[in-house]
Parts: C-alpha cells; sequence; structure tokens
C-alpha cells in the first residue's frame, strides 16, 4: 500500500461516516465486510467509508488493510484516535484493552462501537457506561455489538413477543456450544487465560446468550444460580508463550479460566431461564440455541440453521398446532426488504452489516444506539454474579442493580 | 365378566407368569399392552398371562378387566396379593401407595414390579429398597418402572456408551418438556398435591431424567442445585374435590406442587449435568431430550421422534464429521430382531413390551433386575436433594449416598 | 399346541368376529397383532377373535399359531375357509394366490380382508372385484389391505384436504424409498421372480403409494408416463431354488421385476404427480414420502416420521407462515382418543390395528368398507398402465376406468 | 455520480481485472456483491475492479452504479463493451439478449461471464459456444453462471462423489421448487412471456436443476420423458404491458410459458433420475434439492439448508449408519479456508463471491473454465429434448450429443 487511497466505500454523494477500525483478526475481518457491505445494500443515510484500520505489527496492519480496503493503517491506536478522518472508533481488540480504547475514543470526539463483551471488570464497564452516557449529552454515540441481536430471525423473534405472541413468560432456555477445546491437545492461547479474556466461556459465549435471552424477553434477570468448571487444566504452549503465565517443565502452561459455564436464573417477571456455555460439546460448532416458552406460544432459534425461527402459536386449536418453520427470507421480515428474494438464505456476517446499517441511522438521526453501552454494563453484573454464584457454591445471587 | 375365564396368553406350553396388577388407569393400560404383547413378539422362557387386576370401583375395575383382557377382577389389593394364582405383582397407582403394596406383595413370596417414582419419600424407598433386598435372598424380585430406558434407541445409546464411543463424559445435558398446565384454568388433579402425588413435574418427569441421565452416563450424581417453581397457586376444582384440601371461595383449591424444576448437577467423574422439567413449555408434548458429549464423540435423543438416536463421531475426519441420524429400527438393535423390517418404527408402548421381557427374563434366570429398588432410591435421593438446594436458595447439595 | 384352546380375545360380553388368517409371515405377524390389540385399546361392537390360521408347513403354522395366540392351526387354505368358525378370512400370502383364496372365501359366504397388492393382474382383480360386489350385496364385505391409509398422520392429511386446506390441487409428489437390494450380492428370493410376486418395487412399493396419493388427493389418475429398471439382473441363488428360475453355472438365477418404478401422472383434475420406488436408496429404510401443494395450502409426510404431518397454511401473512410439525398424537386427532396422552407416538403396527378397527365397525354396520376391491382393482389398472408406458418407450399412457 | 471515480476493489497492488456489467436488477445485485467481496476474502491472483455497469435507463442506471459502487454507467452495452477499461463483461440480463451481447463480447476480446441459461435456443447457444471454442484459442474464457455449482456443500457433494463415495450411482432425486405464482391473481411479467424468457420454470429452475444433477453425478443424461403444465393461463397485466402480447377484454394477458415441468430421465450409465421445476409448490421457497444413492454412499442436499451436506456411508456397520448433517464450515471444505471459523454459515451470495474466486483464477491461470458454454449448451439441449418429449405425449427424448 505504497500511497494512500481514495477511502472506499464513497463516491455516493452522501455524507460520509469515516471508520477507525482497531484490531484485524477474526471481529477485525467480519466488521470490514459489515463496513463494507451496509451501504451497498441498504440506502443509508451516511456512506461508511473504511478511513483507517490500527494494529500493533506494521507489517500486518498494512497487509490487512490492502485486503480488507482500509485507506489507511496505524500501528498505535491513540493516532488512529487523533485522526481527523475518522468519525467513529470500532474497538475489535480483546477484552482487557476496550476500557482504555473506548474512553479515549469517546474524550477524542468520536463514536464508538465496541465488541463485546465490553470489558473485563464491572468496574471497566461501570466507568465506560457513565463516559458514554456524558458522550451522549455531546451527541456522541456508543455502541456494544451484540452481533446476535442482528440475525433477521432473531429480530423477527423480538418483534413477535413485543407483538404479544409469547404471552406470560414461563421459560427461557438457551445454551451456546461449540467444541473446539475437546481435544486436551488443542493449544493454550490468550482466550485461555484470566488476565487477557477475563472469563472463558462465560465471556465469549455467556455474554451473547444473556444478551440474547434478556433481549427477546424483552426483561432482566434477577438472579443466578451457577456451575463453571475447568476439565482441561493444563494445555501445551505452542510458540510464543508471551503472557501465558508460567510454562511447567512438560511444556504445558495453566488454563486460567471456565471451560465451561451452566447456570440457572430468574427473570423478574419471575419466569425461569436456564444457560449453559460451553466449548467441549462434541460436534456442536455454533449451536447458539435459544427457546422461549409463553403462555400464548412459543420461539425457537438455533445459530447453526440461522435463516429460520421456529414458532408455535397456543392460541390455535390443537388438531392443527405445531411448530413452524419460518424461513426468514421474507421482504416483510426484519432487514430483508434489501436482500435476495424469498429462500435466498443470508450467512453469519450479515448479522455485521445489519449492525453497521443499525448504527449509522442511529448515527445520522441521533438516537440512542441499542444495545447502549449501559445495556453492556448490565450484561457483565449478570456474569459477574455468574462467577460469584460459582465461587459460593452455586448459591443463588441477585444481580446488582 | 360373568364367568372366570381363562387367562390370556397361554397355550404356548411354556411355564406361565402370572401377573397381578394394581391399578387401571394410564398407566394401568399401557402395561397391559406390555404384558399382552411380549411373549406374542419375543420367544420369551415364560409366558406372562393376565391373571387379575385391582381397582377400588367393582365396576369400572370389571369393565377394565373385560377391556384389557385380564381374567379376573378385584377391589382390594390385600386380595390380590393374596391369590395363589398371582406370581407377580405390578403397582400402577399413585405413589402414595407404592410402599405400602410393594411391602406387602414382597412379604406375601411375589415378585413385584412398581412404577415410578419409587415411592414418595427417601425413608419410604429406603424400606422398600430393603425389602427388596431380604426377597432377592429368597428368590424374589423387584424392579421399579423405568420404561425409557427400553426404548431402542436409548438402549442403543447406552450400548455405545458401555462400547466407549462417547469418551470421558464433559456434559450431559436433558430435559422433559411437556406443556398441559399452560392453561391457567386447567383444573386442580391429585397430581397437583403434595400429599398424593408427592411433588409436580419433579417426581414426575424429574424421576425419569436423572434416571436416565444416570442409566446412560453410567455414573451417579454427586450432587445438584436447582430452582423449583409453582407458577399458577390457585386452580379451579373441577367436579369431585376430594383429597385436594380447601375450596376458596372463588371455588379455587391450591397447587403445593412445583410446576417446573431446574437443576444443574455434578456427576461424580465431574462431568456437568443440566436438567429441566416441566408442564408449562407450550408446544411441546412429550419432549424427553437428552445429549451426552464426551471426549470421543456425542449422543442425542429426543421422545418425540424416538425411533432416532443421533450420534456424532468425534473420531472422524473433520471434513465429513456430522450428527447422524440412526433410524434404530435394525435388527441388531437392541429388542428389535422380534420386530419389524428397517424402518418401521415403533412406538411408547413398546418400553412396556421390553420392560415385560427384561422382567420375565430376569425372573426365569434368577437375575437382579435393572433397575432395582436400590436403583430407585437413589433417584429418589436426588429428587430430595433437589427439593433441599431449592428450599436452600439453590446451594449446591450433595447427594447421600 | 397340543390341544384346541379357547380363542384369545374374548369374554367381552360382545358378539365375536372370527377371524381365519392365512400365510404367517410379516404381514401375518403384523395382522395377528392387529387383530389381538384392537379389541384391547379400542371399544369395539364385536370382538375379534383369533380363531384360526393356516400355512403350507403344519410344524411351522403350529409354532406360528403358538406365537401369535391363534386358537387352531390349518394346513390347507380350503379347510381354513371351509371351517364353522371363521367369519372372516384374512389373506397375507403373496399376490400370486390372493385371487383363488379371495374368490372361494367369498363364496363360502366369509368376509374378506386381503393383503395389497390386491392381485397380480388387472383380469384377476376384475374378477375379485366383481365377486366383492355381488358379495356386499349378500351382506359380505371384502376390504384390501392398504393399511398406510391408517396412520394417524395420513388420515388427519385426508381430513384436512376434505376440509379443503390444501384448495385447488397442483402437485403431489411421492416416493418410497427402501435400500435393501443396493448389495448386488443379496440373494435372489419369490420378491424376485414375476410369475411369483407379480412384479418388483413397483407392485410392493408402488401400489401403495399410488393408493396413498389418490386416497389423499381425493381424486383420480388420469394417465402415467414410466420408467422401470432392473439394475441388477442375475443374483446368487441361496438356499432352496424352488420355483427361482433356471441356476446359471455362476449359482445365479434371473431377476425378473423391476427394482424400481419411476413415473409422472396427471391426476383427473390437472394436478402433475411424480412417483418413485425402488429397493435401491442407500440408507433410506421406509421412506415412504408425500407431499401435496394446492392453492391453499401444502401437506408433507414421511413414514420414516409417523407421528408427524407437517402442513403449511397458504391463507397465513408470509412473515408468520411455515411449515409445522404437527404432532399426531392428540386425542382430536384420528384413532387417538383410545391410545396416549400427547406426544406418546405410536408406530409401524399400530395401521393394523386401526385397520382391524375400521374393519370390525365396517362389518357389525353393514358398511361397504373402505378402500373396497374396487378401490384395488383400480390401483392395479394404474400399475399396468405404468408397466405399459415403461415398455412403449414412456409415452403417456390413460389409465383404464 | 457526477465525477467518475476510481474505481472500487484496487489499492491492493494486484494486477486488476476490470469488470464491465450488463444488467443490475436481482442478478446485477448479486454479481455486484461477488466482484466486490471476491478480493476481501480470498487472496486473489487479480484484483477485480468494478469499471463499468450498464442499462437501458440512464437515471437507473446511474443510481444503481452509485448503490453498487460501479465506477461508471453506461446506457448502450455496445459502449461498454468498446471500453478500454473492460477486461470481462458480465452479462446478467435475461435470456433472449446473451447470445448478441455475449457475441459481441467475444469479438471485441473481453472474457464474458454469461447468466444461465445459456441461450433462449440450442442454436443461439451452439453459436455462443462455438465461439467461446474460438476465443478461447485466443486466450478469452467464457464462463456460464451455474452458480449453485459453488455453494460449499454441492462443491463438497462434488468431491465426494470423485472419491468414490457415492460409487456406481443408482438414483439421482431433484427438484427447484417455489411458489410465488401460487395466487391466480399474481401479475404477469416478462418471465412469464416465451418470446422473452424462453421458458417458465424450466429454463429458469430447471436449468439449475439439470446442470447441478450432472455435475455432482459427474456423468451427462442420456434421454428424458416429460410432462409441462400452464395452471394459470391468463393472468391480469398490472402497469406498462410492452412486451406482454395482447391484452383481453378482461384486462388479463396470457401466459405462455410453462408453470411446471416434470421429467424423469436416464443417465448414460444407466442411473434414473426425476426432475421437477415449478412455482407452484405453496410453502416452499427456494427448495432446490438433490439427493444421489450410489452403491457406497448417499448425499442429500437443500438449499433452503445451504450450509448442510447429509452423507449416508453405505460401508458402515448397519447398527451406527445414518445419514449425518455435515455442517459445511470447516476450513477443509471447498471455499472456506478463507471464510468464518466452524458453525458460522454462509449465505446464498457467496456463490457469486465463488464464482468470481473461481473466475478470476482461470482467467489468471488460462484455464479453460467450468462451467464453459460447451456445458451451458448441453444443458440447453436437455432442456430442449424436456420440450420435445412433453409435446410428444412424454415419449422417451433422446440428448443430442
Amino acid at each position: 500500500m505504497a500511497q494512500p487511497q481514495e477511502p472506499e466505500g464513497n463516491g455516493s454523494g452522501k455524507p460520509a461516516l469515516r471508520i477507525g477500525m482497531v484490531g484485524y483478526a477474526f471481529m477485525g475481518a467480519a466488521h470490514s465486510q459489515g463496513w463494507r457491505t451496509a451501504g451497498r445494500v441498504f440506502d443509508l443515510p451516511r456512506q461508511p467509508v473504511l478511513a483507517a484500520i490500527c494494529g500493533r505489527d506494521g507489517a500486518a496492519v498494512r497487509a490487512a488493510a490492502d485486503q480488507h480496503g482500509w485507506a489507511a493503517a496505524e500501528t498505535d491506536w491513540r493516532a488512529l484516535i487523533a485522526r481527523d478522518d475518522v468519525d467513529l472508533v470500532d474497538i475489535c481488540t480483546p477484552g482487557d484493552s476496550h476500557a482504555e480504547i473506548a474512553l479515549a475514543a469517546l474524550a477524542a470526539g468520536k463514536h464508538v462501537l465496541c465488541e463485546k463483551p465490553l470489558a473485563n471488570s464491572v468496574e471497566q464497564a461501570e466507568t465506560m457506561s457513565a463516559a458514554a452516557e456524558a458522550a451522549y449529552a455531546r451527541g456522541q454515540l456508543a455502541m456494544v455489538g451484540f452481533n446476535y441481536r442482528r440475525v433477521p430471525a432473531t429480530a423477527l423473534a423480538r418483534r413477535m413477543v413485543a407483538e404479544g405472541r409469547v404471552g406470560t413468560l414461563r421459560h427461557v432456555r438457551v445454551s451456546y456450544l461449540q467444541d473446539w477445546l475437546v481435544d486436551p491437545r488443542a493449544p493454550l492461547t490468550w482466550r485461555l487465560r484470566r488476565e487477557l479474556a477475563g472469563s472463558g466461556s462465560l465471556g465469549d459465549l455467556g455474554a451473547h446468550i444473556v444478551d440474547l435471552a434478556q433481549h427477546l424477553a424483552g426483561e432482566r434477570l434477577a438472579g443466578v444460580s451457577a456451575l463453571t468448571e475447568t476439565f482441561v487444566r493444563q494445555r501445551p504452549v505452542a510458540g510464543a508463550a508471551h503472557g501465558l503465565g508460567a510454562i511447567s517443565a512438560d511444556g504445558t502452561g495453566q488454563v486460567t479460566v471456565d471451560d465451561a459455564a451452566l447456570f440457572t436464573a430468574r427473570f423478574t417477571s419471575g419466569a425461569l431461564a436456564s444457560f449453559e456455555a460451553t466449548r467441549y460439546a462434541t460436534g456442536r460448532k455454533n449451536a447458539l440455541r435459544i427457546e422461549l416458552n409463553g403462555e400464548r406460544g412459543s420461539l425457537a432459534f438455533d445459530l447453526e440453521r440461522l435463516n429460520e425461527l421456529w414458532y408455535h402459536d397456543g392460541t390455535e386449536p390443537g388438531a392443527r398446532a405445531g411448530f413452524r418453520r419460518i424461513l426468514v427470507t421474507e421482504p416483510d421480515h426484519p432487514y430483508l426488504d434489501a436482500w435476495w428474494p424469498p429462500g435466498h438464505g443470508l450467512g453469519y456476517e450479515h448479522t455485521f452489516v445489519h449492525q453497521a446499517h443499525d448504527l449509522v441511522h442511529a448515527v445520522a438521526e441521533g438516537r440512542r444506539p441499542d444495545p447502549s453501552f449501559a445495556d453492556g454494563l448490565q450484561v457483565q453484573r449478570v456474569l459477574a454474579a455468574v462467577e460469584e454464584s460459582a465461587e459460593k457454591n452455586s448459591v443463588y445471587t441477585p444481580i446488582a442493580v
């Protein structure tokens, strides 16, 4: 990338929304796809422009900029934030740096999109939420990246709950099952160290399902009772051991986060919920499943079949009732008037396109984005209560308000 | 049924096993079908004979005898037990009478089959288990009716676990979801009163899933953390209010059992488990679902599709791996060499045919039946720990040994 | 079976309907289960009694009588028909003997149930249908055993079509897929010889789907265009070669029936249909699948999941429409008020219980049974048109009326 | 779009492949997404650049250029072809203009990508195929857009067939079911007029399934026997009636193409196939389903669940065999090393990204693209045989070679 180039994305005649992104791994690639595509599919009030990307390794970040179509590259996130041609800072780094970057970006007058979990501690999240609230008064927006709210099927579920199709809620059961740690020989990484990742399955997978369950239910959890476990406590250290703690004589290092977290919960309405987050569910690759049962109906969703929402209308005559598979690809389903004809499904990355769509609209209209940093903080409080309950022999632990 | 008739079932030249059954409602009908059919499909060492059936209402029990093909009818279970032409007493009554009848039958020298849950309290179950052990020394057998072990698909799952196809166990998640109490106007019945039913979803549905989870895992639970809830505390009393407690001015009576029970658990090996039993899962009719995840593979089953077992072989190359639907209808699947060609599925009632098959073999061979009263007692202890944990703010509660 | 015994089944105080069955292989076992069970589950106007069973091998038929609970055994079907204690003759033999037995039984004044296909030729079927019509005038009934009409889910489908829920019919697609001939080393049997079986997949599987398609559609086929194929033309002869034709030097004999039959068709209304019957669909064990699409809705069924009917209500708003899984286990579903609670599924053999139920009612009420021999004849005409079209280069061939 | 802008897509330092696209409706949007994304996800040898887009309506095409990110807009396809800054012409117009544009583009020295069906007649397709062959000798490539070969799951199916996992092929059954014409009040459009669309379901849906079936089978069809039907022959004309033929007094115009096409077929190997293409399958939105059965195994795919391939390994022991759901999202599945982690599915539009990927590689490496215009011609010959058979009373009609 010898010369700075015209940022990808404009030519539309619309005012630009210039993005600066920190981080370029899995989430960075997904967010790039979201920013690049949103304005090409939706008729947005402002055109997202991929202005600058930031990473510590200069060669790598320049390669990433070329690959993903960012106009400029930076190696210092403070420099990125300082750029005049950046309107919005998109934070795709591990959780331990979220607070520092987000606070600096808000202080610099930028809008902020921050990946989940919002922070590695409730304290950090509280500071971020307060800063976001103050920034909102100055016209800046701050949003947390719970992208699974933006699958058309989950957005339809939310709409149907709001329409009263579930009725008085009795049960929510939700699990997020992956299997990439089943093999005890899989190596130690930053994701398995508390000081870097904050927690294990709980923060990575559990944060998603806590947010989604509360979002779909339209209410918050009141308290939890939890079990967590680390099945494999030592794993081989492969390559650079930087930041992975002490290495044992046998070449292994210690896993300091949970491998799995299970918890039961009560919603404020009295409905019951169960949660499970694990990386040891052999054969389940990305099985985020949620089911809501209420007095009038039920809804069920599985991320491995993300174009489908299952609905049982409890008000139908019993002889014709049944869970129906709604193929969520119709023009009057959320987000779908801009996409393909019925039956032509979307994929995982479209959640980031929709996230960009929603955030651009919020910025253009000065609306508080949803989910806000306050929502991210509340999820953090649920995760903290889960950890506290797990430490205290699973005793039921109320969520701080 | 003016004249006693020749008991249905013999003419086979085989020694008879003469059954006396107490109770003739849902379970009585299902057990009748099991006893009537087992010797017609399987080549059994002894031929079950439907000798006598017992119920309190003389006209009703005689009608049931005619309907289901029992040779004689009794209105006093003590008279049934006293009959010379009864070898085995099959107890299909509500849980509050199990202990008394079973103890008397064992004392009278009969074999016993007792519906689950074994009793309404741990104390009763302990007495029954001790009596069964003593009777076994005298050559009498006592079995508890956890019929869901006898679905061919669950029996195949057990065999595959025993073969090592799941490997080191990490997770068991199991739920039993029904929906017949969703409507708050559904009437109060004996099943919703503690003094008659012992508990609600917990004893009715939870007992099944605790037994099945432990049976399939091949190990026992060490402790539990539980939430229970009664969503609808008053229900209309329709018709006879006998035994349903005080009636309020508005014509309702009190529900004194749980509507739903959720618990997490640890197996003795350290594997984690989650359980949910409810009658409020709108649209789920009989959804007993269980999934086991281990280091080598996973198995999943759903009672609403009882001819299928899903298996993921974790040792396959990733590019061709996936959960496979085993249609459990092949001649080398459990119980199936006696039934229909591949693909011709069985139903719910066949679990009772297989239960009869297994018990007749155990009797003929003098083998301790499986599950024994001791197994029933252990399940009772798990249920008691669930109730204790629920009362104590969900604190983790070890299972008594 | 040293002594004749009291026929199984009575003691009910109801008038008996005494069955004499010819044949005791797969179909004989299934019919036995049907006759034995129907009166124990349903409150029938007459009680089926298993009076006598007939087969050529004396020892084998006596063993079958003992196994399945028949009071007497015969080795000559003419003797069976001549018995005074037989009211209804149930023909479970291969197709080449159907006509002779059925005609004799009707002549002897018996009711007749005849397995499908009704006969091995249209000519035989015409004679049988005429004889049945004449017998009906004398008060005798004749029914053909298309048992798949009696799965609760297909019976519900028929009811929903009759209610207008499918509307103007556009498409019916139906296949019956099995795989037991995939291995070219599987041996030659009577089922693979035209002189015994009449045809291959066509008569065995195709007869079922032609009947079911017409029954559910509520109208008849007008014409067909067909392809048939015999993939493996020589197969090893194992054991007795009686009736299997000439044996080649390499120990194989010739397959003289179709392995697979595919045909497209027009219904009289102009709706289109496609049919496929094969024994070479690797991994499909008993996959009878049918889907109907009409202007108002669609229905789909798969025999491998026989407790489910899938329904798409085309009049619903698109945003909430989808194929729903009706678990056909509710008390207001066909046949199900006599069985188990919702969600407790039935199996394959229950079609024979329901067939017995329907035939007993028809006999008691003097109603023409459904499907009649005339219906069986019409299916035979469709199969003949399929064979004719296949011989004539697939040219569209009208069905004779 | 006041000023020409720098074409989207470059800045990568790689040689550009400059695309000129004709048409900007559904297919134009999908192809734009493909060209825009391919170089951002895959490391391509040349970077696709969205150089110019062409449409007849000047304002509309300029809006489309802005929306989809094309640098320039043209209103005359001859002008587009004449541009020096276009290396490859991508034809997304209705079938009646394919031949003229493709021949001109090849004559102008451009590479060509042409949407399916290749042409509206065999004659046109023959001319195009000959021109493509001649152009290939000059270093130009020509590809036809059968994008469904590029779903990862179908690409995996092709790989597994090539590895011998299906073995000797017996059956292919394939259908493409949509429902957007079920309502007889849906208006007449160009797609329902023969002179514009060439045919109805047959060319639109049937072309896809003929290509996919032959591609997956790895062999060609030998002959077909077909039924076609137009269920609704008059439809209301809404808005501009241009090109829709005569309007009746009742405001309707004539549908001159097929609504549905069913055909059976033989492959050259002797395997049998069935095909169905319809727009009247109520509730089926985009159900392209294909199943292959062979002596060693079976494969099944449904476009409505496009991240899944179902595989039955016929060489497994029967007790553990079953159709397995391969979630085609693993890094060693086709195309997937560049995308997301396992379980994070793709959507419909990714087939166009993969098409772009494959064509860019073919251009860079001078390889003949797959599927070629010769492949497109052969599919056209199959469709012609279908129409001929349908006209000749379904008689079996060989495919011209």
